[in-house]
This record gives structure tokens, C-alpha cells and sequence, in this order.
């Protein structure tokens, strides 16, 4: 979702988020202040401030930031072949994540906060539709070309975040280091048993 | 998971717990104080801290009654044909949960707190452990019978277990409806694929 947090940065945006992905790391978000920000990014928190009016704020960027993160990641999938595309899609949802493993404690806190956080709501909503978005229109492709067996498109993009949504859950509740393994391995099941993949 | 909250009770833990229950649908967890639990109770705040120190031992208490609930619920699936008990359990786990919608999203809230509060921990991975332990012995049965094909039964009840949990964060993160009917049929379609189900 993130590179290399500790990467500097000559663009003061951004390195008050990379500051914000260690200090959310580091003291989750329920334990989050402007002054553990600050501490982090090297400034005040007036400097702070003067980009974000309050923590809220500046945490709604940082979903934004980390969905476009995400984003550019998946531009990096260069394939256009459907089996290898959903492969590595399924790959960044759920291996690249144990990357980020700190920042899955501190994404769940703000997710549970979505009923009462409607800017935070809307971030999740509009990344959880661009990603099935882009797992539908490579099945779709994959239907098209005829690798892939005729199906529901939309629902097997849906289960698919079912699958990926869980295993983050599962990481931080149980602490399961195996929740993303088990995930992927689930995920291939539930294609191969869906979309009857045909053997290469 | 639990019963008609409404339902009077002699017993005071049991009627402590269906107020905390109402408080919790009603509030969230961030936002529950024992004036709440109090006021659902009916009695005064000292009522409650007769019996429960803290909020946080009446919450423990709390999910080791939801957990009792949901044992409760599940020895009344009295059939011993595998594959309809399996149905059953994802029914008491994905369809039942819609019957306590209010209940999913103070739940998740504790569930995010799991890092850092090690009663509300144990009790998850307890949780998780006697759901998963279900799932396997019926999936074994079913091997053993011949009625499912060979299959890594571990395996698959926590490939079940991430669904369900997925299904349960998507229907509070994202208020989408249609959270736990998706994941119903995403662990059909799963399952359909795993075990090789036979036509009837």
C-alpha cells in the first residue's frame, strides 16, 4: 500500500503522510495525536496544521494517499493477460499487504470507525468500488477471451473482497499470521472452482 | 447470537448482559458508559459494579455470553448428515448474523481493539477456535462418509472463517446489505469446489 515509509521527501504532503503512516503504526489510531505526527514528520504541529485543521482531516487524506499508493501499484501490473492479471491483482490484496503488516492494526481501528466517520465511510466505499471495479472488468476480459468460464462477474468480484477483507480482519483479531496465506490460498480455490480455470 | 434482548430475566448477570446488549446496538463501544448499561438495566450504576468492576470485565463477560448464545444456537442443529450440518453452521454464522445487524458494528469496534486488550483478545481467538473446531469435525465426517472429497479440513474451515469474518467487516465498513447473502453464497460456491459436493 506504501513504499518505503522512511524515503524522504521534498514534497511537504507527502512527508506528513509517510510521518502519519509511522506515528499510526507505531500507536494506532485510537492513541493517534497531532503531537505524535508532529514528532514523527520533525516539526511542529502548527506546521502541521497549517496543511490539516484537525487529525480527522489529515487522516482522510492518508486514506486518500494510501488508496492512491494502491493505485499505483496496480498501474505496475503490466499484463494483459486475464489469469496472470487476476493472479497478481489477488497477489497485491493479499501478499503485498504483509508488507504492511503495522499498518493493518491501525487501518481496522479506522474501519470500524466508518458508521461514524462519513469521510472516512466514503474513502473506504470508493476504494473498495475501484478495486472490485478492477477485478471485474479482468474477469469480464478473461469471459470474453473464453479462459475464463461464464459467470457473475460482479458477485465473484465481491467474494473475492469478502475473502480479502477477512483475512485483514483475521491478521489483526487473531493476530493470525497465517490469515493472508490461508487467504490466498482460499482465493484460488474459490477461482478455480468458479471460474474453472483451464489447466495452462 | 442472542436471543430476543427484550426478553426479561430473573437472573441479574443474564439481564445485566441484555442491557449491555441494547446499550451496545444503541451506542457503540467507543461511546458505551455503565451510565448506559445503567440506564438499559434500569437499576443505578452501583447495581452493575456489584457484579462487573469495570466496563471492560462487563464486556468481557459480555462476549463469553455472546459466544455461550452462539453455542446454544448451534446444538439445536440436531441433524448428523455432514453436509446439512455444514449448511446449517454457515447459515447460524452468515444468515442468523443479520439478526443482529445493530450488534455488528460495536462488535467490530471490539474486535479492532483485540491488539490492545488481551481479554477481548482471548476471547476472539477462543471464539474462532470452537467455530473452526465445528466446521473441521463436520468436514472430517463428511470425508470420512464419503459424501466430500478428500480435502484439507483445517484448511478449509479457516478458508470458511475468513468469509465469514470478511462478511461481517463489509456489512459494517461499507454498510452494504447484501454483506452476508454474498458471502452465503460465496462459501457455497467455495465449498462447491472444495469438497465436490454430489448432486443430491
Amino acid at each position: 500500500m506504501v513504499d518505503d515509509p522512511d524515503r524522504s521527501s521534498a514534497d511537504p504532503d507527502e512527508a506528513i503522510m509517510r510521518a502519519t503512516y509511522r506515528a499510526l503504526s507505531a500507536h494506532g489510531y485510537a492513541d493517534l495525536t497531532m503531537k505524535r505526527i508532529a514528532a514523527e514528520y520533525g516539526k511542529s504541529t502548527a506546521a502541521i496544521h497549517y496543511h490539516y485543521d484537525t487529525k480527522d482531516d489529515l487522516l482522510a487524506a492518508f486514506l486518500d494517499f494510501v488508496l492512491g499508493r494502491f493505485k499505483d501499484a496496480v498501474h505496475e501490473v503490466e499484463t494483459t493477460d486475464p489469469e496472470e492479471r487476476l493472479e497478481l491483482l489477488l497477489d497485491q490484496l493479499l501478499v503485498s499487504a504483509g508488507d504492511h503488516s503495522d499498518l493493518l492494526v491501525a487501518m481496522l481501528e479506522m474501519r470500524s470507525q466508518a458508521p461514524y466517520n462519513e469521510p472516512f465511510s466514503e474513502r473506504f466505499r470508493q476504494n473498495d468500488a475501484y478495486v472490485r471495479y478492477l477485478l471485474e472488468t479482468v474477469i469480464d476480459q478473461g469471459i470474453d477471451a473464453d479462459v475464463f468460464a461464464d459467470a457473475d462477474a460482479e458477485h465473484v468480484a465481491r467474494a473475492l473482497m469478502t475473502i480479502v477483507d477477512g483475512a485483514r480482519t483475521r491478521a489483526v483479531v487473531l493476530d493470525e499470521e497465517t490469515a493472508l496465506a490461508t487467504a490466498r490460498r482460499a482465493a484460488a480455490e474459490y477461482l478455480a472452482g468458479t471460474l474453472d480455470h483451464r489447466p495452462a
